[in-house]
């Protein structure tokens, strides 16, 4: 055996995952996975044509099928990311063909149907998920795996969900770069209605009110936009989210009201109404900032590194050699096998050629599509 | 004679312009006054010392005044910009020293209460006015000119404003680079309160509920930061500004509540709250959007410009015959009289070169402090 460390890249976390439902979340979800190499192979599944032919040529997905059968059987990961109207007509779907030993996960942003429904199909390692990462652009196009960075993942294990599959799954979350928190689906949907629902809904409000008088619109600009954005995401995703969640929605629709009606009664309490303001504003000045990747977005590359001492050396000096000038470097979730390493590199010509000098050093190398 | 035009600076349309409040408002309107040649001077008057130092030093006034006095007759421009609570008493302190003929306005964003008490102290030439423009951040040291250019400035003449003052308004507000809008101060209060005041009262309520529930602060990041960042600005100034017009904003609070309502209803009508997520998405998309300047915020210059043939060419022959590189060119509020070019460069070494270089050939420059 040569003294020389021969690179290798780490074993994956799954071997053949599979994204059932490739829009911006799955996407971005199946581009962490390659990125990142957590799977041997990712599938793309989705009913899309469409879907799968730009979800290929994007490099989202390394395979695409249009309908599930018995080849699910091979997938030990199975992340369902359809629309939530969509979702529990596909777990169905899938179900008979489920690996009884594959982790099952979904993207839903209502947790409490999802959760029953996949008891009663009696698909055991099922964790219920919610990646708390959107985008007013929605589909596969702008699928990226930054959109999962340091975004808060829940999970919702019931009850009967095995602690092994909520581990798995914290595991799965933990490297594609998000932060897991876990609670039951109920407490979960009682926070989003608050947290997410009730925003829309009251955004959707005011909107409505500018619809009503156009004169509003003159003087709409700035802050009001800002306060609005959230009804311009998605009409039909909104509404069928809002819709799943009505229960939940509707007592924080009662806890809003309260609050409003008690900051109205202070208008003619000025010394009240100015403790109120003051508290709102340090509730909203220490809410957690999502930090994203420092790193430009743009001409980076993923390097997989064995658990081998001194493997960020042997990237650096090999790109170093050949002139290649690094201007940003981020070690990706470190496994026990082996982790990755982000590089910012200066234009897409540099991308290429570190691809191909660590290519020849051993290394396996991702750049985003 | 000679053939060779000289540059000249245009006249400007005040000769004393006065300030009374140097905050991020007044202090921008400043600033503007100064870089866009519209005042032989500006004065600023401040109850604070230390307000009064810090606008000197940044050079956002030519001189400071800590109390009014027999030196405002001089004065054919005064702008009322202290925050709202502070406004009707300045007015008051003011008005035994106004020249009747000077333009009189103010900056404070409910107009009824300023309008009466302007008529009652007999201030005839006073034009009441909202410049829909702010910052998280307020102070002086965050003026900046730029913050009043393309803002929705509304003037709210009452039935007896002289129409020579309102022409007269409407011009300071265009030459400002802002988009005036005129309407009587009543209707302006209600639009404001829909369209501002509501706003704020709903985000003070959606913080107030994570204020009272911290796991919801787990949740927090994301759409909902944007939807409660008003509630994140001075909590005295909003709390006055929304007492002022506490009237009127009862009554948006009103329809805001039928609005929630019948949204609610429609929980259980999905095609309806379709329909109505849509028309949320329709009108949102279809509101303004402020367009702000274009050129980099740091290193430019304005220099005047007379009304003569060429001027243009003659500031960037006079630049490039030295080298210097102009990255961006921006004509600002044209006049009979001339106006004024912004000239973006590549540094603060550039701006000051390029300053030397205009004043050399006989034009007025002025950089941002």
């Amino acid at each position: 055996m040569s003294d020389r460390a021969v690179p290798a890249t780490p074993p994956p976390l799954f071997d053949t995952a599979v994204v059932a439902g490739v829009g911006l979340i799955g996407g971005s979800v199946a581009l962490g996975l390659r990125q990142r190499f957590l799977a041997r192979r990712v599938v793309g599944l989705d009913a899309s044509m469409d879907v799968l032919r730009e979800a290929e040529a994007l490099g989202v997905v390394d395979e695409v099928r249009i309908s599930p059968g018995e080849w699910l059987r091979e997938a030990d990961l199975v992340v369902l990311a359809a629309p939530m109207r969509a979702l529990e007509p596909l777990a169905r779907e899938l179900a008979p063909f489920l690996n009884p030993a594959a982790l099952v996960t979904d993207v839903g942003s209502v947790k409490s149907g999802i959760a029953a429904e996949m008891e009663r199909l009696g698909v055991r390692h099922f964790v219920p998920g919610h990646p708390m990462a959107g985008s007013e652009r929605g589909g596969v196009v702008h699928a990226r795996a930054a959109l999962l960075e340091n975004a808060v993942w829940v999970l919702t294990p019931t009850d009967h969900t095995p602690l092994t599959a909520l581990s798995r799954a914290r595991t799965l979350v933990e490297h594609l770069g998000a932060a897991p928190v876990v609670m039951p689906p109920a407490a979960h949907d009682d926070l989003v209605a608050t947290i997410s629902h009730l925003p829309y809904l009251a955004s959707l409000a005011l909107t409505h009110m500018v619809a009503r008088d156009e004169r509003l619109s003159l003087l709409a600009a700035g802050g009001f936009r800002d306060l609005t954005r959230v009804a311009s995401g998605d009409p039909r995703m909104s509404r069928d989210m809002i819709v799943e969640n009505k229960e939940a929605l509707r007592c924080a629709l009662e806890r809003f009201r309260r609050q409003l009606e008690r900051l109205e009664a202070d208008l003619d309490e000025p010394e009240e109404l100015l403790a109120a303001a003051y508290e709102g504003k340090r509730t909203r000045d220490s809410l957690p900032v999502v930090k994203r990747s420092l790193l430009p977005q743009k001409h980076d590359l993923v390097v997989a590194v064995p658990d081998r001492p001194n493997q960020i050396g042997a990237v650096t000096q090999a790109l170093g050699a050949e002139g290649v000038n690094i201007k940003d470097i981020e070690v990706l979730a470190i496994r026990e096998e082996g982790g990755a390493l982000r590089l910012g590199l200066e234009s897409p010509e540099e991308v290429q050629r570190a691809a191909g000098i660590l290519t020849g050093a051993g290394f396996e190398v991702r750049g985003r599509s």
